[in-house]
């Protein structure tokens, strides 16, 4: 079975609001084994509530309908439903003594616009709603001429919550199929999507009962896998067989198999070897450090590091001779290669990570190119240096930076 | 006019991805007058997203796919696209020498299953994309008995934003009945937004036709001013008189009125005063200096720093004695001094700033509990310490102290 979650508010409309309830929902539906195939934001406009209504309803098994419900004037969802199923609403008279006793055990006086949150569907239940003053409904049967289930929450995330938890989930359960889902991210370091996935889709392609979604970023590339099947033992067994296929032909490009960061995994292997780390970051001004320090613990293997944006500052503080940035320029190998070693040395670091290039948008010339970056990783004897042209603005390039050099410790350490 | 957005892609119908480009075309559509009334979700199925594609073209005048343009199988927003409008989808030699043209610059094969992103609709006009290989496609004119505008976009939001911002948006004013709106955004540093609210709330109320958005993050406040009128003076002139009451009631909090971030005013001042700063990093790891280098230029006026999150590396590099480090701990106003003086020495800049703290989620004390943070700001003759707890998690609280330390050289350049 599949479902359309449907988002109601104008508010929902605007560049600064979003429906985050809708990931809620999809963990739970999912849970169950029912997918979400369709989410659709709507206004408080009834022509347009109705207009989703009727393409839900002619598409998906099961719809949830979120918003909308409250007492006020653009609160339409109810009357929405009501036309585009064709279903009678009427006033229930339980349902509204319960409203009047709520306000009146709060000594408030309910003003006549709440009445219509008594109304209810023709053949609906209604799911009393403990948060808030708008009861839910909980709607099956043939629409459309199929069986579908239809849910009307209450907007605000907590009455949502609580009132699918306690009232939608049993119900559901027992009116779906048993399904079960098993899932894996694996991720992808520093290789271009379309190689990645010229290597693997000859390989997806023979597990269709596994869905698999590539996502690529800037240096990293995450296939996400998803297996149903009648028992989660199968639909497990299906997808780690098809991971392990696709891990035996990207390799070691891939460098997480549970969605780890690849900060995360940096992290796990210096803890193994019992090594620390120090950098040195010009273009990347901090950020690679920022990424390592994201990680809780990292002090157990990450001393510090030096932003050596000046000329300066690249011999303060690691101790690059002045003559050889002078000959070389400061984005070469040997200035990278020298920041490296001396943050090492500086810092007694068993690793020193150096990273120097031009983020643009300006200081790029015909020979050193907006986006030319190199990247040096000194250790015990041996320093090695990547060089790259990476693609994209300021921002990107400099993420592209910090997740190779990232990766350069990954790779020496693996 | 009126729009739907419709993004492609079975990532964001899963419990942890979420669509924001759409809040980014928000914004640029609202700006031309032009509103959205739907916003939908589809994965990357080719009958989900036919059906998605017939329900926008009945009820939107523009239609925004963005997604699935990609090499791959799952990249199905061009067939889908054609089935729904019913037209033909042919490949376009140039667009195809050109991919082939992109691959060979950068010295990779293309393999076949690139071809595909040279395929376009008939009547559409391609949309090259500069910072990726999937070209976007325009098209325009009578579609189920109306006209029509019809974007495809690619998904990754810098190709996305670049592409619409470049060709489409001109595109589109040209099309669009020119409306007038005027908007301002305010921004307002460490701040409660209860405390902001109830400043602020009395003066905008008086402002019925100026819609204003209160967003809160960490250590900063967004106050977003919208005014429609039917002359664009008349929208200025009201947006205008209310961004200024409130900026006399909010005072020196308010630190931007046209949207810059604070690093962007922070690199004003500095520039404006001809002054130059270096940091050191405890807590933050990296992510102040990473904050201050975003910034495009930044190496006119920013020298580097270090990220001390050793002992050993407070020491070497911004010389804070051992004995004041074990006296008063790492995290303590002396030591925050010290750094910051010390950096400022070390660098020899004229602004040192420094800051030390517990980011959690371990570490804490009772004595000196997660959130505590202390920044310190070194200048000719004077050095000052804020200290603040900070609620969050270790994001948060990081981010927290980055905009309480900028928001420390904003005050003293002021």
């Amino acid at each position: 079975m599949n479902a359309e979650i449907i988002a109601i508010g104008s508010e929902l409309l605007t560049p600064s609001r979003q429906d985050t309830n809708s990931l809620f929902l999809t963990e739970k539906l999912n849970q169950l084994g029912v997918e979400v195939v369709f989410k659709t934001v709507v206004g408080d406009n009834r022509r347009h509530l109705v207009s989703a209504a009727r393409a839900a309803v002619s598409r998906a098994d099961i719809l949830i309908f979120m918003g909308g419900l409250g007492p006020t004037e653009d609160d339409l969802t109810r009357e929405a439903v009501a036309e585009a199923l064709d279903l009678e609403l009427h006033r229930d008279p339980e349902l509204l003594a319960k409203l009047e006793q709520r306000f009146a055990t709060r000594k408030m006086t309910m003003s006549p616009n709440n009445e219509k949150q008594a109304d209810i569907l023709a053949g609906a239940t209604a799911l009393p709603n403990a948060n808030g003053t708008a009861p839910g409904q909980w709607l099956s049967g043939k629409y459309d001429g199929k069986e579908k289930i239809i849910m009307l929450l209450p907007g605000p995330p907590h009455e949502l919550k609580a009132l699918f938890e306690e009232q939608c989930l049993d119900r559901l359960r027992a009116r779906v199929p048993p399904q079960f889902i098993a899932t894996r991210v694996l991720k992808v370091a520093m290789m271009p999507e379309s190689q990645c996935d010229a290597r693997v889709a000859p390989i997806y392609k023979c597990y269709p009962d596994v869905q698999t979604t590539i996502l690529a970023g800037a240096g990293e590339i995450q296939l996400h896998l998803r297996g149903h099947a009648e028992s989660l033992e199968t639909a497990q067994q299906r997808v780690e067989e098809l991971a392990g296929k696709i891990e035996d032909e990207l390799d070691d490009f891939v460098f997480s198999r549970n969605g780890e960061s690849l900060e995360q995994i940096v992290s796990y292997f210096l803890q193994m070897r019992n090594l620390n780390l120090a950098v040195a970051e010009s273009c990347t001004g901090g950020m690679l450090a920022e990424r390592i320090t994201s990680i809780s613990g990292s002090s157990r293997y990450f001393l510090g590091g030096a932003i050596v944006y000046s000329n300066e500052l690249k011999t303060q503080f690691a101790g690059v001779p002045p003559e050889l940035i002078a000959k070389h320029g400061a984005v070469s190998r040997e200035v990278a290669v020298a920041l490296a070693e001396g943050v090492r040395e500086r810092c007694q670091a068993n690793l020193g990570l150096a990273v120097t290039g031009i983020a643009g948008p300006t200081g790029g010339t015909p020979d050193k190119p907006v986006g030319l970056v190199l990247h040096a990783l000194a250790g015990e004897g041996k320093t090695e240096v990547i060089e790259r042209n990476f693609p994209g603005d300021r921002k990107r390039i400099r993420w592209f930076a910090t997740q190779q050099a990232l990766d350069m410790v990954r790779r020496r350490l693996m």
